[in-house]
């Protein structure tokens, strides 16, 4: 199912993830950038992407939109880079200001970022195809394994089912709410809390702050579809970085205990070894049916189309 | 790409079809079940579904819940009895009382209809496999055509991306409104003002429903996605049956117009045709991707998966 460019990526592929290896993060770029173009058919050019050496420890950092997730993913890098770890993020947030191109911004202080090779920012573009997007994003953290990274934040806004189905992706999940948005454990969008290994109650320095976090405490024991054991609750204020150290703190300490920094396969359970194989056969398949769709061009192709290859 | 059931699903759908060809509804009951279980590899075991002798008219009915859809509908199939057309019915929407086993009820007076041979009501429940529903509509509608119908009335809800996908498989799309709904274009979903080839303000006997026609058709001039020629706008009260009649003549104008009656692939464009295609290459390849993605029971799997078969 490779398609035409196929015999000219492989070198092309295998050149990008030696110079994403050796540290380049221009080579990272166009690495992801091409993963994303060629689809599942990548490991087929780069087979090592099937098993790097080392797997970085995923962190879902999900939420609604105005809860301050970038804001938080901008203080959670300053903190990791200063115990020295390799970070990347992957926003699938469309409102993120690291999609909107505004990473520069003065809001988030990512230009202290900017020339530091442990630090790699890419958004993943909504380009709406069937499983594209989860399936982009399951090539790019491996990429992102391939190229010695420790942590992979990824950022969505947790809406639909294409968002819940990227957090899949992740190691560990924190769900971002803030005390404004009225979101009890109630109101909650079906799956946020099936998904959520912690919850961040950010803007925490807000008057309703405490309320709210008790509120979500009380509501949790009520809610049916919670698990038996709470969800612990977190307090962070990105803006000032009240609370970020003790959420790096806790990151660290389960990327740890997961054995991340190995290719520990076993960490990745059956379960999303085959949503992520599903979403990669999902993925190559609807290039496939584009091109086979493309060639019905009348009533007669249609018959001949289903009569045969069905 | 036919399952284990299609050994002996040959026999079994030929002899379904021959029983709904001789007007037979259990028969044609039972084949729409084996064709909504078999999918698209229905074509291989019944080839004639490929070019029905004869093509029903497809009528689309969509619009929010509430707006008295299948009122509407159980008031055309009366219509249409009474002028000896052979009237099917495909029920997607969730909330309708068709879909809900509730087609006995006084409210739309279907049991008039209940020994009629020249009436079928089917509901598509939402079993949520990719692509599922519209390919089952896809393959159900043949089947009606199959069955010598001479018209297929399609209900939705006209929400997701899922129901404007099964009115593709319309030939012709009524959007039904009501004046309380408060649906005027601009808060009209996206995607019904494109379907739409006429607007039906139902429950005209309302106070607001004159304003509201109005209102509609004035708003319809402003918005940038409206096409060049203004859709239609009738106004029915399904209750009553006011203007069911008259809605009853522009569908059979429409259907004459078209050359329902006959097989006419012209009809069905090319885009509407690859459109149809692809539902179908997806449902086919969704069950594949199932079977495979089951196959993986370990990282190993996982590796020679991608290695060998993209």
């Amino acid at each position: 199912m490779s398609d035409q460019t196929g015999g000219t990526a492989r070198p092309r592929i295998q050149e990008l993830s030696q110079k994403a290896k050796a540290g380049d993060l221009i080579g990272l770029a166009q690495l992801l950038t091409l993963l994303e173009r060629e689809g599942p058919s990548s490991f087929e050019q780069l087979p090592e992407l099937l098993s790097p050496h080392q797997m970085a420890f995923r962190v879902g950092i999900t939420g609604p939109p105005g809860a301050g997730k970038s804001t938080l993913i901008g203080r959670l890098i300053a903190e990791f880079r200063a115990q020295g770890k390799k970070v990347g993020v992957l926003a699938v947030d469309p409102s993120s200001p690291f999609t909107k191109g505004a990473v520069l911004g003065d809001r988030i202080r990512y230009h202290e970022h900017f020339n530091d090779p442990g630090v790699f920012i890419r958004s993943l573009g909504s380009r709406g195809s069937l499983g594209g997007l989860s399936s982009s994003a399951y090539l790019m953290v491996r990429a992102f394994d391939l190229a010695g990274f420790d942590i992979v934040l990824l950022e969505t806004v947790g809406v639909g089912q294409t968002e819940l189905d990227i957090m899949n992706v992740a190691d560990w999940v924190a769900v971002v709410l803030v005390p404004e948005s009225g979101d009890s454990i109630q109101g909650m969008k079906a799956g946020l809390l099936e998904i959520a290994d912690t919850f961040i109650v950010n803007k925490g320095d807000r008057p309703g702050a405490d309320t709210f976090l008790r509120e979500l405490e009380a509501s949790m024991h009520l809610d049916p579809r919670a698990p038996s054991v709470p969800v612990p609750i977190m307090k962070t204020t990105a803006t000032s970085g009240e609370g970020v150290k003790d959420l790096t703190t806790k990151i660290l300490g389960e990327a740890s205990r997961s054995g991340a920094g190995t290719w520990r396969d076993e960490r990745v359970g059956l379960e999303r070894l085959q949503a992520e194989a599903k979403a990669l056969l999902r993925a190559a398949s609807e290039r496939e049916i584009e091109r086979r769709t493309k060639t019905i061009q009348s009533a007669a192709d249609f018959i001949r189309e289903f009569r045969i290859k069905i």
